[in-house]
C-alpha cells in the first residue's frame, strides 16, 4: 500500500532539499534563520531566474547621477516613488566627468549606495574601464562592495580622445573588466554587460559584435541589457542570433520611450542609431509640442513592449528613464506591470544592504524617518532578527549632520517658512502648525502644511484613521509626531494596515508619541497611575530627565503578524533604551529644522527654542489591543485634572 | 515647573538601574535578553530576599532519597504533584549509606538532579562532610555543578563510630565544608546551614551553639534552616537569640507534622529531642489509630505555623515531609500557602537547570513527554529563546533507554496489560483502547485506560475541549496522540488555556497529531490539496518516507502570547526538522512500551508491530486561528473520499 502513495504529486522535496531524510543523524540539519520573504536573501541573478521560471514579467529602471545637490535630493524622492511600482532593479550610470567614485552626494557611487541602503532598491552600478588603471578599478569595486552594492554593469566607456588606441596591460574592452571582476572578486558581484541589437557602432560587423558579446558572457557576465532600439523585430532577431551562437543567459531589451524631440535626436546621435522613418514622420510635424511627442512616445513604447512580451522570449523590460517619471510610469501602467497596490513586506521601508537582509525588527520611533534610522545603525554588525531583545547590537551612531542629502527635507527654506510660519507669535502658533498638518488644511497665511520636521510626508493612511482625535489634542498642545491605532487581527492583505504575505493576520497596540509642556506632564504622570499596567509610558525632556514604567526595561512589541507556516513576526517595538537615542534626534529637529529658519534672537526662534528646552517627549502604549484605544481617554483625563486644578486655584484667589 | 514633577512617586528607577541615563553614549546600554519571568534567572537567595521584602510567605519541602528504583519513580511523580503547590524550593537529604554521589537512580545526587532538570524545581542538595576527603567533597561539588545544582545544605553528618574524633586536615564541622565550598567554588553555590533551636545535642551549651551558627554564617552561609522543634516559642526565642548576636541572614523554621506514632518516636530519638508532654499526652492514647494521629499532627502543625507566621519574624516554613504528601499538603492548604490554581509561566513544564533559564520555545511534539525532550536536549549548549529558528542548536540525542527512571511509566506491567488489553484481536482492539483513553471509560475488560505510551497522564483539561471530536476519529482508526484547540485571544488568566503573566492574551492554532493507516493517508494527501495553504501537514512512516507542505521548512508558531510591556512570546512551534526526531521516538513507543508487554510472536505483539511498521504519523496545523477549526472537516473529508472510492469499487464488482 505504501507504494501507492508516491503517485500523488507532493511537496516532499522541501524536506529533501533541507536534510538527508528521516534518519536521526547526529549532525544538526537545522536550516538557517527563517525570514518572512525568502526572496530577500536571493542575489539579483537568482531573483531574475525565478521570475523567468515563473513566467512573471518584470521591469527595471535606469537613472543617471544628478548634477547638483538639490538634484540628488529630488532623485532620491523619485527612487522612493518609482520604487513603489516594483522594479526588479534600478541601475545608475557611471559619469566619468562627475567624479563618479567619490563621496560627493552627486557621484554615481553615492547615488547607487543611497538607492540600496536608504531606498531599499536592488541596484546595479555601471562602471567603465577605459583610461583607468587596474588599481583604480579595484579600489572602486572594493568601495562598492563595502557600501553594500552587489551588481556591476561592466562597460568599456567612451575613449577620451577621438582616436581609439589599445592600452598595453590596461582595460581596452568591457570583457577585460568582466575578467578582472571575476578574478579579483570571484563570484561576489552579479555582472551585467551591454548588448547591441544592431551591432556596436565601432564593430566590424554585426556578426563579429554578437560573437564579442558571447565572449563577454563566457568571461563571467550573468545577463545582458540591450542598447536602445526602435523596432521590436530588431531586438527579437538579436536575441535569436545570440541564442544561435550559444548565449544562454537572460537578454533584456532596453526600452526608450520618446519623451521629446531634442532628447531623441541627442540620444540617436550619441548611440549612432538612425531614427526610423515611421517615427520621424510622426514627430517632425509636432516637434514643438512636448505633450504630443510624449503621448506618441508612450503609445509607441507600449506597442513595442507588447510585441516583445508576446514573443515569449522576452522575460522583462529595461527602461531608459532619463530621470523622468511620467512617460515610463504610464507605459508600465498600460502594460499592467506597474504595481498599483504595493504590498508591504514589513510595516517599515527595508534597506537592501546585504548585511541587513535578516533585519525584521525596529523601534517604532523612526517610523517616519527610516533613512535616519538606517544611517544611525549603519555600523552595526548584526541586526535584530525575530526579536529586538536578542540582538547584541552596538549603540546608535550620532546624527550631527542634518543636511545629509538623503535626510534633507524635500522642501526649500522658503517653502518651509511658508508652511511653518514666517513669524511665530507664541506656543499657540506652533500648536496651529501641528493642527494644520494633521487636518491637511491651510495655515493662517493660506499655505498647506505638508510636512513637519519629524514627518517629511503627509499623514500616512493609517494615521488618518486617528485624524479627528489627533486634531483635537494637537489644538490643545499635545504635539503628536507618531501614532498608530490598535488593530486586533485584520487580514494581512488589508489595504491600509496590512503587510506581509497573504493569508495572515496583523495586530497592533495603540501608540501615541508627542511633545507637551511640563505642566501637562505633571498632570499626565498623576493620571497614568490609574492606567497601570494597561498603559506603558516613557517621558523624557531634552536633558534626559525621565520617567517610565517599562518593566525591567524590556522592549514592548507593538506591531506583529501571524502567518501560515511561520514563526511570529514582530517588526516594531517600543524599546526604552532606543528611545533615549531617539529623543536626542527628536529634540534636535526643533532647532536644526525649525528654529534655524529664523534669525538669531528673533522672537520666532526663541519660541521654538523655548519648546525645545522646556517640553517633554512622551510615548504611550495601550497594551490592551482587543479593547478600544484608551490613550485618548488618558489625554482627556489629563486635561480634566488640569482644569480642576485651575478651578481650585481660582477659588483660592476669590476666598483670599 | 520641572522641579514640581519630581514630587510624584515614579518608577523611573527602572531606567536608572539599567543605563547611565539619557546621554547618547557610544557604548551599548542594552539590557540582557528579556525573559517572561524575571524571577526565573534569580538565584535562590535572591528569590528568598524578594519574598521577604514583599512580605510574601513561602514554604519548602524536604525529601530523602528512595531505596528502590520503583520508589524513585514514585518520588518523581510526587515531586511533580507537590511542585504544583508552589514550594520556593525542595531539598534532598544526603544518604551516606546509599552511595549518595553516584549515578544510581536512587542516589541523593540523581534525585536532586532529576528534581532540578526534569521537574523544574529549585532544589538544595544536602552534603555531609565528616569522614570524607577534600578531594571526594570537591568531586561531589563539581558533579553537582555540572548537573545544574546551585544550592548546597552544608552539614557535618553523623560520625561513623560512637566516639567523635577530630580528623587532622579533614572536615570536622559543617563550617569546614562551608569554607571549602566558598574557597573552591567562590560564589557559585547558595549555601544553607542547619540551626538547632534547642542547641545541638553535642554542643556544650545553647549559647556556644548559636555562636557556632554565627561562625557558619560568617564563613559564607546564605541562610539557615532549623532542626525540628515542637513549640513556636522555642523557635522564636532561637531567632531572637541569633539576631542578638548578629546573625542577619534568613532563619527558616523546620516544621515536622506528626504523622504516626513510630515515626515520631524514631525522629525524636534520632535528633535527641524530648517530645513535650502536651503532645505525648494526646498521642499515647491513640497510638494505634494512624488516622487520628495524623489529624492531630495536622492540627498541631497548623496551630504552631500560625503562631510562627503571625510573629512577623518568620518569612517562610520548611517542612520535613518524610516523603509523604497528605499531611504536609493539608497543613499548607489550611495555612493558605498551597497554590490551588498554579499559573503556568509557559504552556510546558520548564526545567530549572541554569543553562535552560532562557529557554522559551519548544516543538509541540514532546508536549506530553517533556522529560524526554529535556533528556534528549541535555547536551545542547544553547536553548531556543524568543524564536525557534534563531537557535543554532545541535541535533537531538538518541533515546534508546526507555527505562530511565524519570521516563518510566508510573504503572506496572500488570496495570498496563489491564489497561491496554491482555490479548489484542486486531487493529480495531487498538482503536478501542485509544477511544477508551479519550473518553475516560472502561475497556471491554472493565479497566479504565488512564495512560497511553505517548501520554502518561489522563487527558489534559485543554484537550478535553476536543473530546467528542477525538472520540469520533479514534473510533475510526485516527489514533490521536497530541492535539490542541484553536484559541483567538483568551485572557492569559484563563483557567484552562491561559499561561504567562496576567493582563495578557493567549492564542493557538489548532493542532492534531495521529497515527493512521496508509490507506487513510492516501486519501488524506488528496484531501489536503483542497486546504492549501490553510493547513500545514507533515506525514511520515517509520522508515522516514514523508510528505510536507511546510514552506522552506520553517517552523510554524502554534502557541503565542501577547503581554503588557513585552515582546511576543511563542513557546510552541511545529518544527519540520524536529518532527523527524520525534517520529523515531513516537514509533519506538509502540514497540518499547506496548508490543513488548506481550510474548514474542504472540498475536497481540504482531498486531502492535503491524501498526508500527505500516501506519503513518501525521501532524496537521490549521493556520486560520480566528476561524472554526477545520481539521475535523479534513478528517471527515478523508473518510468521505474513502467511502466514495469503496462504493466505486463495489459498483465495479457488480458491473463485472
Amino acid at each position: 500500500n505504501n507504494n501507492e502513495i508516491i503517485i500523488f504529486k507532493t511537496r516532499g522535496e522541501y524536506w529533501q532539499g533541507c536534510s538527508s531524510g528521516g534518519d536521526s543523524s547526529k549532525e544538526s540539519s537545522r536550516c538557517s534563520t527563517p525570514v518572512l520573504d525568502a526572496d530577500r536573501s536571493d542575489r539579483l541573478r537568482d531573483k531574475m531566474r525565478k521570475r523567468i521560471e515563473s513566467g512573471d514579467h518584470w521591469f527595471s529602471l535606469e537613472f543617471f547621477p544628478p548634477r547638483t545637490a538639490s538634484g540628488a535630493v529630488n532623485l532620491i524622492s523619485r527612487f522612493d516613488r518609482m520604487g513603489s511600482g516594483g522594479p526588479l532593479f534600478i541601475d545608475i550610470t557611471w559619469h566619468p566627468a562627475g567624479d563618479p567614485g567619490s563621496d560627493k552626494e552627486t557621484s554615481s557611487m553615492m547615488i547607487a549606495s543611497t538607492a540600496v541602503n536608504y531606498c531599499g532598491l536592488e541596484s546595479i552600478l555601471h562602471l567603465t574601464c577605459c583610461n583607468q588603471s587596474k588599481e583604480k578599478i579595484t579600489a572602486y569595486l572594493n568601495k562598492a562592495k563595502h557600501l553594500g552594492l552587489k551588481n556591476i554593469m561592466a562597460l568599456r566607456g567612451d575613449p577620451v580622445g577621438s582616436e581609439w588606441e589599445d592600452e598595453e596591460g590596461g582595460f581596452n574592452y568591457a570583457i577585460d573588466l568582466v575578467k578582472h571582476i571575476r578574478s579579483e572578486f570571484d563570484d561576489y558581484f552579479d555582472i551585467c554587460v551591454a548588448g547591441y541589437p544592431t551591432g556596436h557602432p565601432e564593430a566590424e560587423t554585426y556578426e563579429a559584435d554578437i560573437l564579442h558579446l558571447k565572449e563577454k558572457v563566457d568571461a563571467g557576465a550573468d545577463f545582458v541589457i540591450s542598447q536602445l532600439f526602435f523596432r521590436a523585430d530588431t531586438f527579437l532577431k538579436f536575441v535569436n542570433d545570440c541564442r544561435a551562437i550559444g548565449i544562454k543567459c537572460p537578454i533584456v531589451p532596453g526600452v526608450f520611450p520618446v519623451q521629446g524631440y531634442q532628447s531623441l535626436r541627442q540620444l540617436a546621435k550619441l548611440s549612432k542609431l538612425e531614427v526610423p522613418e515611421e517615427i520621424t514622420r510622426v514627430i517632425e510635424p509636432i516637434k514643438d509640442n512636448d505633450a504630443a511627442i510624449r503621448n506618441f512616445g508612450i503609445h509607441q513604447a507600449v506597442e513595442m513592449c507588447r510585441l516583445l512580451l508576446d514573443s515569449g522570449i522576452v522575460p522583462g523590460l529595461h527602461f531608459y528613464t532619463l530621470n523622468r517619471e511620467v512617460a515610463t510610469m504610464e507605459v508600465l501602467r498600460q502594460l499592467g506591470l506597474w504595481n498599483e497596490d504595493p504590498r508591504r513586506p514589513l510595516p517599515w521601508a527595508m534597506s537592501a544592504h546585504p548585511k541587513r537582509k535578516v533585519e525584521d525588527v525596529r523601534p517604532i520611533f523612526w517610523a517616519s524617518r527610516p533613512k535616519s534610522y538606517i544611517y544611525r545603525t549603519q555600523d552595526w554588525d548584526d541586526f535584530p532578527n525575530g526579536r529586538w531583545g536578542n540582538s547584541s547590537s552596538p549603540a546608535f551612531g550620532e546624527l550631527n549632520d542634518y543636511y545629509l542629502f538623503y535626510l534633507k527635507s524635500k522642501s526649500s527654506k522658503e517653502a518651509l517658512l511658508q508652511m511653518w510660519g514666517e513669524e511665530l507669535m507664541n506656543e499657540q502658533s506652533v500648536y496651529e502648525i501641528f493642527t494644520c498638518y494633521i487636518t491637511a488644511q491651510s495655515n493662517p497665511c493660506g499655505h498647506k502644511v505638508l510636512c513637519l520636521p519629524w514627518n517629511d510626508e503627509p499623514l500616512a493612511p493609517e494615521t488618518n484613521l486617528l485624524k479627528d482625535e489627533l486634531e483635537k489634542v494637537n489644538r490643545r498642545g499635545v504635539l503628536t509626531i507618531n501614532s498608530q491605532p490598535n488593530i486586533n487581527g485584520k487580514p494581512s492583505t488589508d489595504p491600509i494596515v496590512g503587510w506581509g504575505p497573504p493569508g495572515g493576520y496583523v495586530f497592533q497596540k495603540a501608540y501615541l508619541e508627542f511633545f507637551t509642556s511640563s505642566e501637562n506632564v505633571t498632570a499626565l504622570l498623576k493620571i497614568l497611575k490609574k492606567y497601570e499596567p494597561r498603559v506603558n509610558y516613557h517621558i523624557v525632556n531634552v536633558n534626559g530627565r525621565n520617567w517610565t514604567n517599562a518593566n525591567d526595561m524590556q522592549p514592548n512589541a507593538v506591531t506583529w503578524g501571524i502567518f501560515p507556516g511561520r514563526e511570529i513576526v514582530q517588526p516594531t517595538v517600543v524599546d526604552p533604551v532606543s528611545f533615549m537615542y531617539w529623543k536626542d534626534e527628536a529634540f534636535a529637529l526643533w532647532i536644526e529644522q525649525w528654529a534655524k529658519l529664523y534669525e538669531d534672537e528673533s522672537p520666532s526662534r526663541m519660541i521654538v527654542k523655548y519648546i525645545h528646552d522646556n517640553y517633554f517627549l512622551v510615548n504611550l502604549v495601550d497594551n490592551d489591543f482587543p479593547l478600544e484605544n484608551c490613550l485618548w481617554q488618558v489625554i482627556d483625563d489629563m486635561f480634566e485634572l488640569l482644569s480642576e486644578a485651575q478651578e481650585l486655584l481660582s477659588d483660592g484667589a476669590i476666598s483670599e
